[in-house]
């Protein structure tokens, strides 16, 4: 590993600075506890840090009351981890029970710290979800029927939309790993390479230069353009005149990178050469848009005014926040009138149909500072590297 | 790639067998509409299969009538991959937009497949999850008055628990290779290393020997023993006398393995030799006990009889059912009164505290026949392979 890799974790004070903005923000809404059941919120406030989540068998909750420190309310399993974390109180349930999912320790520890009738905010719009049985959310409510449960989900947003120094350190270190990955790319996969072995030959470059997971990438390959960019590896073989796609989510030290390359089998025809360019041209002046002040709804036409029938290629926004989660709040889209901020780490993705069905993307990642954008990614070449 | 890979995918009649078996049993609780929003249920009911799923940012709905085909209500970013699973009827908005994230779309749906009163089915239960805005899912039930939503949990549960032969061919092949690279282990691990080196030289293992995706791998190492089995790894580096074990969730073409393994780093003390010793003789027991018609708290019992002090570990079980998720249910805990079936896939982990925080984990992966058990994972070695 080089020198510049950066401190895993967080020092206590980021944590202290999270909550202390969350408990700002329940003052200023009147909401006397905040009620957290997933992974990334969890996280957030606590610095909790598992894949264990991947097992959908286990609630977990945090509460965070108006002032004063969080509370943990887990299954016993993960409460070693939850204290190395920092997290002093834990209340921990033997988990799975046969009828009760930590259901009558959350409502006893609800009471406790906020009594009957509180209001207990938790995320309920965009891009949130309850990681929760409903039918123990239901239960909790009619418990409490003196509580109320307001959307806290503008409040989270707002805090999560602006990344620390730490974290943003976190996210350029899984860009320049997953950079060099891309760099050896040509080393690794040729011609011939059915998708699927392009696709793990690219993961083991991911790994060999350092990220922790290759938790995302999908991509794709066809002749003169792909078709889809979600989809899984197909057994087509890798031929002369594809584009070869890969948009990788990697992440290091539980923050991601969102970016893409595309590389030309030998050889592709001129289209494509020149929709590769025109997306590149467009993510500069996405990129030249990118300043505190402006909007993400600026960036979208900034970019979109380079390319004729944008939004054809139907992702829908021309790219996202990004931190903890592969995409995060807010969106570029041609309405969002989020205004950016400094702290504030996005990704910018125009894509481009090219008929037919066939599209091609590009995605860079960049931090927005006082004084303009930076870019977390090495930029990408203005014409697309050569696979042999 | 061995020649015995199996196919990737389902022949579409796997589907169409999943689909009668949910309407079959929604007929029998008189439910108009099943109504799903997560990863597993909709790729279980389609074959839709991407990790676009990291993406919090869009829901995605699939709807199930009494009788006919699924309807799928998604973004438009995910129609060519959903066309491509072979579903038919799929209404697509534009995604990410500025109000309404599909709730517009979902409503007439539902109301054009069963009218304005149905009763409409979804998990609410265990194991399970609501993968949308709760406001939306609350505007959901303001704007359709006359609608129930039911429990449909236990339905559910009883499908997918019982894995057809195509989908044991997919979790063998992912505990096959991931055993390949657990055998390689000692090849690339030493004292020495670090957990994080060790970590990662071992998912590059688990690549090379053919899995698709290291979705999961915890593990710890500690002298003789290991305090907490979910956490990431550290920078502590591997010491002669140490344990050191990983716990794996390799992927093969979206089903999972889940079973570690133990090693000594050099040598361990003798008691911890004997505590492996027991879990080994422990795990036999569950295996000798996991016949059709036992429930799933017989085989806890097999096993926690040979396991004095059972559960002090804090893991709650040991072991539940396997398939599209790292964890599926049954758990396998001392009041689970599940009875086996054939084509059940389980897991069993029997777990032992050894006193001061340590503890010992082992797990193998088995699959249910009329006949009896057979395991999916290679055996393993009744002492701990060593690693120099």
């Amino acid at each position: 590993m080089s020198e510049d890799t950066p401190q895993r974790g967080f020092v206590a004070q980021e944590f202290e600075n999270r909550l202390a903005r969350l408990q700002q923000g329940m003052r200023a809404q009147d909401i006397d506890l905040a009620f957290f059941t997933t992974e990334a919120e969890i996280r957030y406030f606590t610095g909790f840090f598992t894949q264990f989540w991947q097992s959908p068998t286990r609630p977990w909750f945090l509460l965070a009351p108006q002032s004063g420190n969080p509370v943990a309310v887990i299954p016993e399993i993960g409460a070693e981890c939850m204290r190395r974390a920092g997290v002093k109180d834990i209340r921990a349930w033997d988990s799975p029970a046969a009828d009760d999912h930590g259901l009558e320790l959350l409502c006893e520890t609800i009471v406790e710290l906020a009594g009957e009738g509180a209001s207990i905010g938790l995320p309920k719009g965009r891009e949130t979800a309850l990681r929760m049985p409903l039918a123990d959310f239901e239960a909790l409510t009619l418990r409490l029927p003196g509580a109320r449960f307001p959307d806290i989900t503008a409040l989270l947003l707002r805090l999560r939309m602006v990344k620390s120094a730490a974290e943003v350190e976190k996210i350029a270190h899984a860009c320049l790993s997953a950079g060099r990955a891309f760099d050896r790319a040509p080393e690794a996969i040729h011609a011939g390479m059915s998708e699927r072995e392009a696709f793990q030959a690219f993961k083991i470059l991911c790994l060999e230069e350092g990220v922790d997971d290759v938790s995302y990438l999908v991509g794709g390959a066809g002749r003169g353009g792909y078709r889809d960019i979600i989809s899984p590896p197909s057994a087509r073989r890798l031929t002369v005149g594809d584009v070869l796609m890969f948009d990788t989510g990697c992440v290091w030290d539980g923050y991601f990178c969102d970016f893409d390359r595309n590389f030309a089998v030998r050889d592709v025809a001129q289209d494509v050469h020149d929709a590769h360019a025109k997306l590149w041209e467009a993510t500069e002046a996405g990129l030249e848009a990118a300043k505190p002040g402006a909007c993400c709804a600026d960036l979208f036409h900034a970019m979109a005014a380079l390319l004729p029938g944008a939004g054809s290629a139907g992702v829908g926004r021309m790219g996202h926040g990004l931190g903890m989660q592969l995409t995060e709040f807010p969106s570029i889209t041609a309405s969002d009138p989020t205004v950016l901020q400094p702290g504030m780490v996005m990704t910018l993705e125009p894509s481009l149909g090219l008929g037919d069905g066939r599209m091609l993307v590009h995605e860079e990642n960049l931090l927005v500072r006082e004084d303009g954008p930076i870019l977390l990614t090495r930029r990408a070449p203005q014409r697309m590297p050569v696979i042999g």
